[in-house]
């Protein structure tokens, strides 16, 4: 990296301020979350000089308030159930109360581990407190003990996303959680209500399903997971209805009566979220009664409310913000030169491991900037609920869109008829592969099943690698393993093209090129966060 | 397939017999194991007219005595200790007695659903009986309702294996169990002794502790899977320590007496197997007491006993027999021309995935036989232990005898040291990476954890298909999955070679094409025998 100055204007239109007392750094990295962290470590770790800015606690949402504890609390409250104890006894209750306090003990350990690898890093200087970017591409920090200015010739914006909040009439703060006060929890609700049928969602309800409280499930779509395929949002949903949580989907939340806990819901009207909603005749917009808390899990905004002071806020320096988060090119680049932006603050995918991904890139991107930028790719994304639920690439309704529908060929296998299905047991879960017509290209995959978060890494490798399911047909699957179901997949899509090679073929050539046609399904797919 | 004589003479000496009375095929396949069920559905399915041979259960091995019944087994013993039922109680000893019973349902219900297939294929001929080649190349079955003569071009012998027993003085044979009588057990036995601590021996103790039996296990080598790296061993003889097994190595069993049931152990000699036991000063070779039953997982051998009444034998067919099985050349030949071997009859690897692997290579061979034959690579294999242990490639021990060892550097990520290891508590287990210096060419790989054998998926594909760890350093992993483990410990090989290029570079150059020396070391690695 240059020493040029910092954060040039973006149309050049104003020069940098002399800056005298700025202290120089070669990179300001605002933000210690998963993208944050990996950027700043990487450029730290090849000898830059890296200021490292955060407000809040080290390792972002994923560490403090998303991945790390919720799977934590997945993990136990899956143990406490099959633990034999008996649900609502004392033993449970003290047992319950401890796997809550064991999340916390987890998640503080990985934290201050986080922290300390940090501070011993030469060349790192972390500051706590929050920054702001100044008309003239310095960066204000405000800490405890006052204020500190920055001056670096690349600032990367990586302030991740908070969750969405809505007013319910009626509904008293203190009985609100979002996923940042869930996990500060002494005791599992007695009823806990949960706003929306998304990962965040379904992933809390099990496990407060499986911790003993009694569950709502409310999502506004006409079924939960709507960023999955159709078959996992049903087997999600036979899955939870199974451990006891009530699912209520095509409706909506629209008031809360303190006295007696009654939560008011009314069906989705056509028109609301993505106008398919089915008929109200077959919802149940009953009120809930007895609801001791409510989980909004309604979705997550970028973070980029207080990133500067200057009027106009982050367009007047040049730096666009869509409805889903900063807008960039492929090299993560916002639209005033020397900012960039990467992980949940920006509008692609909104996953930790994307954010990780992306703080590679950039690395890379900076560090060895003649070498050409690989395509992104798609990022698969995991549902830890019971099934795990995992994808990568767009669901079937979605890719329909991009790609004509007759070039598009789906095979699936249910895990129950697999040899390992049956040692195992299993009654449900499947692999679900679309896949270009004759050349066999995999263009997305779903498993929903035991590990399915684990089944996933194969199906990402070759989706992103675009390998053909012709050679996952040749694939060797160590016996028995439920993989097994993706090679099954791969050659029943076999066994479907080499008998008709030529119906294949002319198939291919009259649609490999053309565009999907305008009515096109585009039933819910809403979206797959994290 | 031509319509040319029936297994033509080795030699050429002797005319095949005119064969009036023999019943023409394309193809005989005896045995209806993994891999003649794979060949004869394969050719059945492509138009030809196949005998198919079996004188057992079809599904051979893996479908009545081995993966099918004790993964089913695994799972359901595991269920049952994890039920807060009373080890020992009367409900954990119906409950136990029924797990068995259900090992037996399921495994029924498969052999009864390929059977089915079998017989609802048309172009395929099931007979029961047993299979004889005659001099003449002709194969004469002998059935229960008289004996009948086929001929066919084709004849492809897949009979796999049966298991080794032992003459162990003092044991009276009603107490004495392979793999094939320990599935119609109606309860498990008090005091179970293992002799034989491979995957089988593991497998089966792990199973029989966690259905409440006291076990011991004996290995006459100094650890526990000797095929895999010693670092699994390790961890996989801590578990089943805290599953309560005796775990006794570097001793044999040398004699037993029924009053008491007393189990007579010696320390392993120096000389004895690969002369690697340790001294005996470290060995436990005292009596073990009220054993009830002996398991023998000693190992495999092929089944070529009854395969021919001509006297000399399949040798004097001209089909060689080595120690290990029939060999064969990379198109499953054998000596004799138009007889082929493949699965556990055959030389090379002893594994459900690898006989079917085999069948689809024959089938391939025979049909498209202008189709240059790939390499056949190696095969994962899995023991579905606690934790299991996968691995594909050899361990690095043997690896050293065919790669100079000073080109092999090795990246070993801990479990624990995950974040999905953080979440999942886990404590053990780890992934392990042996790759070329410099390429990072990926030569072997193991796993040991939880879902190993879902997560060697990806390193199968990546040792099979010469994938480097510059690549799978770049995979994204859906966070937090233990596949986490493998993108890591790639990244080490990256962040270890990257800066040191120049010297990695000389290092190649100098020992890539270099022979391993004679005195590298070549300690316990014996079979990886499923």
């Amino acid at each position: 990296m240059s020493g040029a100055p910092a954060v040039a204007p973006g149309s050049g239109a104003r020069p940098a301020p002399a800056g005298g007392e700025a202290e120089p750094f070669d990179a300001v990295v605002i933000g210690a979350g998963a993208g944050g962290l990996t950027v700043a470590f990487g450029l730290a770790r090849i000898g830059k000089r890296v200021a490292l800015v955060e407000g809040g606690a080290i390792g972002g949402d994923c560490t403090n308030v998303g991945c790390i504890p919720s799977k934590t609390l997945l993990d136990l409250a899956g143990r406490l159930r099959a633990s034999g104890l008996e649900p609502g006894g004392d033993a449970w209750t003290a047992a319950a109360a401890d796997a809550l306090a064991e999340v916390r003990r987890r998640r503080d350990a990985l934290r201050e581990h986080e922290t300390a690898q940090l501070e011993r890093e030469p060349g790192l200087t972390l500051l706590r407190g929050r920054a702001r970017l100044t008309a003239g591409g310095l960066v204000d920090v405000v800490t405890d003990g006052g204020s500190r200015r920055l001056r670096a010739p690349r600032v990367v914006l990586a302030t991740g996303a908070r969750p969405l909040r809505i007013d319910l009439p009626g509904l008293p703060p203190e009985l609100v959680w979002t996923n940042h006060e869930l996990f500060e929890a002494a005791a599992p609700p007695t009823h806990l209500a949960v706003l929306g049928g998304g990962p965040i969602g379904v992933e809390m309800a099990t496990a407060f399903a499986r911790l003993g409280s009694r569950v709502t499930l409310v999502e506004a779509l006409p079924r939960l997971l709507s960023g999955s395929e159709p078959e996992a949002s049903a087997v999600s949903e036979t899955a939870l209805r199974r451990l006891g949580v009530d699912v209520r989907v095509g409706v909506r939340a629209v008031g809360f009566e303190a006295d007696g806990g009654r939560l008011l819901l009314a069906a989705t009207e056509p028109g609301d979220g993505d106008g398919t909603a089915r008929g109200t005749g077959d919802v149940d917009a009953g009120p809930v009664t007895a609801v001791d808390r409510v989980l909004m899990a309604l979705g997550r905004r970028p973070a980029v409310a207080d990133l500067t002071d200057v009027p106009g806020g982050l367009e007047a320096l040049g730096i666009r913000v869509g409805r889903q988060g900063i807008v960039t090119d492929a090299a993560h680049r916002t639209g005033r030169r020397g900012v960039y932006a990467i992980g949940d603050v920006g509008e692609r995918a909104k996953f930790t491991h994307a954010a990780n991904a992306q703080g590679r890139r950039l690395v890379r991107h900076l560090t060895l900037p003649w070498l050409p930028l690989v395509r992104e790719g798609d990022y698969p994304a995991v549902t830890f609920g019971e099934p795990e639920v995992a994808q990568i690439g767009p669901p079937l309704a979605a890719l329909r869109r991009t790609v004509h529908p007759a070039s598009i060929v789906s095979h699936r296998v249910d895990l129950a008829d697999l040899d390992r299905g049956l040692t195992s047991g299993l009654r449900e879960g499947f692999v679900l592969l679309h896949a270009r017509r004759l050349t066999g290209r995999l263009l997305s995959a779903t498993v929903v099943g035991p590990h399915a978060g684990e089944l996933v890494q194969l199906l990402t490798w070759a989706q992103r690698r675009r390998v053909s399911l012709w050679q996952l047909s040749r694939h060797v699957v160590a016996y028995p393993a439920l993989a097994e179901g993706i090679k099954r997949a791969a050659d029943a899509f076999v066994f479907a093209t080499l008998p008709a090679l030529p119906r294949e073929l002319a198939a291919y050539l009259r649609t490999r090129w053309r565009r999907p046609p305008a009515d096109a399904p585009t039933t819910v797919t809403g979206d797959a966060a994290r």
